[in-house]
């Protein structure tokens, strides 16, 4: 039998179908190989680009030219633009807003091959770095609402360029998932008398121990209870924010560390699956989200998602987050039985992150 | 300058972001062909089905066997199942209830190469009269809340077997965009006096003509105005009904009409275009929706959802309603010119549909 299961965040519903075990290899895709030549991506070929925003780069060399290792610049094809006033029409029963925003790439590298998951962890935490210092630049600009950094990688996940890079958006408006999420957390909020919902999964999550995936000492990576896509996680500080950017240097390298040992156990587990991951973080320029506590979501598409789920928004996941979170933790039960004699054994919970691979 | 548009209905956002003149050729995408051997829906193959529900045969001809045009037989790897009650379970964060649903198979023709769009309209119009009659027969369960009729067409789009066929799920509550959709119709009623806003957007959109696709007695065929993808439309019955099970014998006969012509024009013009259609349609077992006006949605998967669109809800699209429209018209400013001289011509609006191809 399967179950339906909610997610009191956003108020929707996934079915969980595991019909028998499933094993990495029924989610193993063809490989879509997208085109390498010429890559404006690659060290070397700044010029291909729009003139560099930022970048970390070597003292002495210059902008626009190789000696960086992350760098950001404007999306070429920009969803939205950076110019002009938000300008705003209706009738009774149709608006729209002039597209004002901002769309920027950050390159991740300078090496073609080298997903997040082969990078070493100083360098993801500079590029977490990067996204912060575009964070803080971009929220002064009042016109922006929102800002989401997120990464598309592979073909099937959406990239238009295999090189891998993760974008920034900044948009006027608050999107609708991410106003879900904040009704979702402010109602719970109020009804437990100022409790945060995402604190208190995360203390049931670490108490239950199945769908913990891996932790540190400030984070901590989940299969979520109500996961849409098999092998989704979802990365949580342990402490209480609700601002990336409320990042300390610390945490900052303890999420670097976490996301490259998720994307890292995607990679191996999958064979270099396409997935997407982004930052949901608090609104900017409002009012006060202190009842919300900001994560990173890493969505494998593995799966397809069909008029089922298109037309209704009630997913069915084949792989139980349960048996995500073993395969992805590893061979947890040989670790836990050793030192916890007589316990149950629990998907990852007493792993330790390995150092840089 | 792109433009972001909002969806009234189900108060979502989409940027409308086409920088040039987008041709179908753009959209076009390797097919990804199926597996066809020994095809369990072929004519003759009827034995690796489950047992038929119900089938449109010739007299004479026995159940699970050669002679019928449309059939009926339950998912062999169905999400929900039949059997049992509805449980439920719930903590303070999470809550569960068993799978109980219903999920069926409608096999559209036994020739496995005729998609909806190449169908005689006398065919497609008993497939809708099969989605009905199930639709009808399944609302007498009590356990049921919802029930979906769509097509998964192509590999792109999360069909697993690619001979033609639609499902039909019942689920156990009302799912979230479903649910949406009912708020938001639910408020403009309320605030416009007892107005649908399904009328209203018809109206609106018959008067401007730019987003009119195709349209006959009883149906009228948009692209919408805040459409997520390219080549999006959504035919909605022009007499207010908040149940698809509501529509008469003509009616039926003429959205055969409109579907087969609305999927035949993408077929033609993207090359049999992976896509998902599904009927919205008011819940059942509940409370009055007469708010509410069901109507059917039409989406191509010719472009990846990522990062951005999975994170945040809101949709790029880059190709505009209005050029989809009179792409998928075909060439209606000749049409349209010969017949109202000095008024301005408009996309599709006095198409006639044409007979049976």
């Amino acid at each position: 039998m399967s179950e339906i299961r909610k997610d009191y965040i956003t108020d929707t519903w996934v079915v969980i179908s595991e019909e028998r075990a499933r094993r990495p290899k029924d989610f193993i895709r063809t490989h879509l190989k997208l085109q390498n030549s010429t890559c404006a991506f690659c060290g070397g070929n700044e010029r291909q680009t729009p003139p560099e925003i930022f970048a970390y780069r070597s003292p002495g060399t210059v902008r626009d030219s190789p000696g960086w290792w992350v760098r950001t610049v404007p999306n070429k094809f920009p969803a939205l633009r950076i110019e002009g006033s938000v300008e705003k029409h209706s009738t009774s029963i149709y608006s729209s807003m002039s597209g004002v925003g901002c769309h920027e790439v950050i390159i991740q590298s300078p090496a073609h091959d080298r997903p997040i998951a082969l990078l070493p962890v100083d360098q993801v935490k500079e590029v977490l770095e990067m996204y912060r210092y575009r964070y803080e630049d971009l929220s002064r600009d009042r016109r922006f609402k929102y800002i989401i950094a997120f990464e598309n990688h592979g073909a099937e996940a959406g990239a238009s360029l295999e090189h891998p890079h993760s974008q920034l958006i900044a948009t006027p408006m608050i999107p609708v998932h991410v106003a879900s999420e904040l009704r979702g957390a402010d109602n719970y909020f109020t009804d437990m008398g100022g409790e945060c919902i995402f604190d208190s999964i995360l203390s049931e999550e670490l108490k239950d121990g199945r769908r913990v995936v891996f932790q540190n000492e400030s984070f901590v990576c989940i299969a979520p209870y109500a996961s849409k896509y098999p092998y989704e996680m979802m990365i949580l500080p342990r402490r209480h924010m609700s601002r990336f950017t409320d990042l300390t240097v610390v945490e900052t390298s303890d999420l670097a560390a976490i996301l490259k040992r998720s994307l890292y156990a995607l990679y191996a587990l999958l064979d270099d699956p396409p997935y997407n991951f982004y930052i949901h973080t608090a609104p900017i320029n409002g009012r006060d989200y202190s009842f919300y506590h900001w994560h990173l979501e890493i969505t494998p598409r593995v799966s397809k998602v069909a008029g089922f789920e298109g037309g209704t928004g009630f997913y069915i996941n084949t792989l139980s987050p349960e048996s995500a979170a073993l395969q992805l933790a590893g061979e947890p039960a040989r670790h836990a039985q050793s030192t916890m004699e007589g316990q149950v054994a629990t998907a990852g919970t007493n792993l330790r992150l390995p150092e840089e691979t």
